[in-house]
């Protein structure tokens, strides 16, 4: 099986599993007095300062989520509910985990919220920016990476322009921790999610970077957990088998971007090889290692991405797809492609266990799937 | 070691590590078209279809979230704006889980709050409960058992009384499921929370199961994972694992109703001849089987539960530590006990590894303990 799918969630990594595994079958919740309930906070407080140390970060500013999602909604309904000012920006490619929650603030809580284009490489507008910024604003919420291609964003310009308002910027780092170098405390952030699930470590944690001076409403409230910020039974085995998977993905970081960025320039270079219409969607010079967006102009990309699983490989559309009504990308419109050529893309995302050989499958498919693709032809 | 703080949380079962263990290093997420991804789903609709019927629901009204926490905020929350109605009736003994989100919604939101009192035994008010109850509730909300004394709730009579007006009842039974017959569909409620981590299942997943017809606002969006009801990855491990746990847990209960029962009487009657002025806070006839709520007058309850677990038994306080200061527990409080008798109280809870031998050890420890606790004294 050619798995190329690692943007949507990665293997977890055998370093992680036997961190997780250690925890299991064991007694003690981490909030408890007694024995086990404090060898369990030990474990959760070595974890947090594990995954501190990694992204430059203080451990006091770890807080443990279930996921990105959790942590998005945490920092941008915390960020609006605690500041109390009305206007809100973003960007137009954010993932819906962001996207979503900035929706529900508007209808629902009388958020005026601004999502600012992006050009052909689906890197953000700073003029756009600029023109948006201002003292009224609450927060800003930049993505440090697109999901769809991996491009990456001018995030030491968003700061400093933020910055110069007093306005947080909080940035959803999921697809980049592990990817490229992410460090907290250089990047001038006031907030940064991450997910296990994405960097070899379990689903269902995850964690909100948050400086410490940074004020945010709780999301979900009960028994105080985390600092008063996140409420919930701290998920012990989870996270010492996260820490254990940043620990792993930060410290193999460049490592893993010269290889699999290497890898993905023969799987583009192959492709475009046996399709010389394809289009890439990107900035090849600004972004992920793993990550190739591709165009095949005449598909439907669902069409094209059952075909090549058909033939065992995986990857995904850019696109959502509801109820089975394929829907053109947010971030492909959001760049200019037109609703067909937006609907017409795959994303292959190469991760920890690509290999060349996974690349040369992708590389003999392409060509015969695209001509059965155009063959099927594009539904209107 | 005498691990009897099962309430807080449950080791988890080898049925429950092998379902989860079996999906750890697989790709493909569920919500992704490729066969992974397939692959995926199937396991997490398998799990939804074993949990709804180990608990009388359909598959279509279980909602996985990331526990019981995230459950009760979703179940709270949700019903408030959906609802749109000023008053919420719950009682003075719920959970943080339940009482912190209603606490945000009275100060944040503006609800009107009442929570009703319960009886020396602990249970419900229900004269206080009619006395509420009116078409301007947006839902009432009632634990199945209480967490610190095990108590049941009259829930057939909350749910009569609602629904004379429309208004729809939650339920928190985190610590009913396994423990006595928990029926969703029989219960008549609109909404009950179940975890995994105390019926043997793992850390960070739950869900709410929600009655088909009910509206409910989400408190995470993003992705519309969970019939758009929560966003967030759905976590395919801990599912299956949960699963694994609440079908168990279900199908031993009658048994281990009778077992633990039996324990339980046997560590009150052997803690009540050690130490003659103990008192039992509960109502014994009406209670779920593992629990043993105890007060010890002229005990610092934390002092006593150090003092046990320096003998290597584990159990706790049914109050809450901040910071250092024991604060009386709210639940006896609302029992009708004085401050310094709700601090002296230590809960016993026992669980799938419970044995005769732990009950010894208790009986054993307890007389020498409250004797030292006794010299100690009582900080005012």
């Amino acid at each position: 099986m050619t798995y190329l799918d690692h943007a949507a969630t990665t293997p977890m990594r055998p370093e992680a599993i036997e961190g997780m595994a250690a925890q299991f079958g064991k007694a003690g919740n981490a909030s408890s007095l007694h024995a086990s309930g404090r060898a369990a906070r030990r474990v959760v407080e070595e974890s947090r300062e594990r995954i501190a140390q990694a992204l430059g970060a203080r451990p006091t500013e770890v807080v443990f989520t279930s996921g990105g999602t959790e942590a998005d909604n945490l920092a941008l309904k915390g960020l609006w509910w605690s500041r109390g000012r009305r206007r809100v920006v973003s960007t137009a490619i954010e993932h819906h985990a962001v996207l979503d929650p900035l929706a529900w603030l508007e209808q629902h809580e009388g958020a005026d919220v601004t999502l600012l284009p992006v050009d052909a490489g689906c890197r953000l507008d700073l003029a756009a920016l600029d023109a948006s910024l201002g003292d009224d604003v609450a927060f800003v919420s930049v993505m440090w990476a697109n999901n769809e291609t991996g491009v990456l964003q001018p995030l030491d310009e968003v700061v400093a322009r933020a910055s110069a308002y007093g306005v947080p910027v909080h940035s959803d780092a999921v697809q980049a921790v592990g990817a490229v170098l992410v460090d907290f405390a250089a990047s001038g952030l006031d907030a940064l999610t991450l997910t296990g699930h994405k960097l070899g470590g379990p689903y269902g944690v995850g964690a909100l970077l948050v400086r410490r001076e940074l004020e945010l409403t709780p999301v979900l409230h009960g028994g105080g957990q985390e600092r008063d910020l996140r409420s919930g039974t701290i998920d012990v085995p989870a996270i010492a088998g996260f820490a254990a998977a940043v620990e792993l993905a930060v410290k193999e970081q460049a490592d893993t971007h010269t290889r699999l960025s290497a890898l993905r320039d023969e799987l583009v270079a192959g492709v475009l090889a046996a399709v010389p219409d394809a289009v890439v969607h990107g900035d090849p010079a600004r972004q992920l290692p793993g990550h190739a967006n591709l165009g095949f102009p005449g598909c439907e990309g669902d069409s094209l991405l059952m075909l090549l699983d058909a033939q065992g490989i995986e990857c995904s559309t850019g696109s959502a797809c509801n109820a089975g009504v394929p829907q053109p990308s947010h971030v492909l419109l959001a760049m200019g492609c037109g609703p067909e050529e937006a609907r017409g893309s795959l994303r292959f995302s190469l991760g920890h266990t690509s290999s060349a050989a996974d690349v040369q499958a992708v590389v003999a498919a392409i060509g015969p799937a695209v001509q059965r693709a155009r063959a099927a032809g594009v539904r209107r």
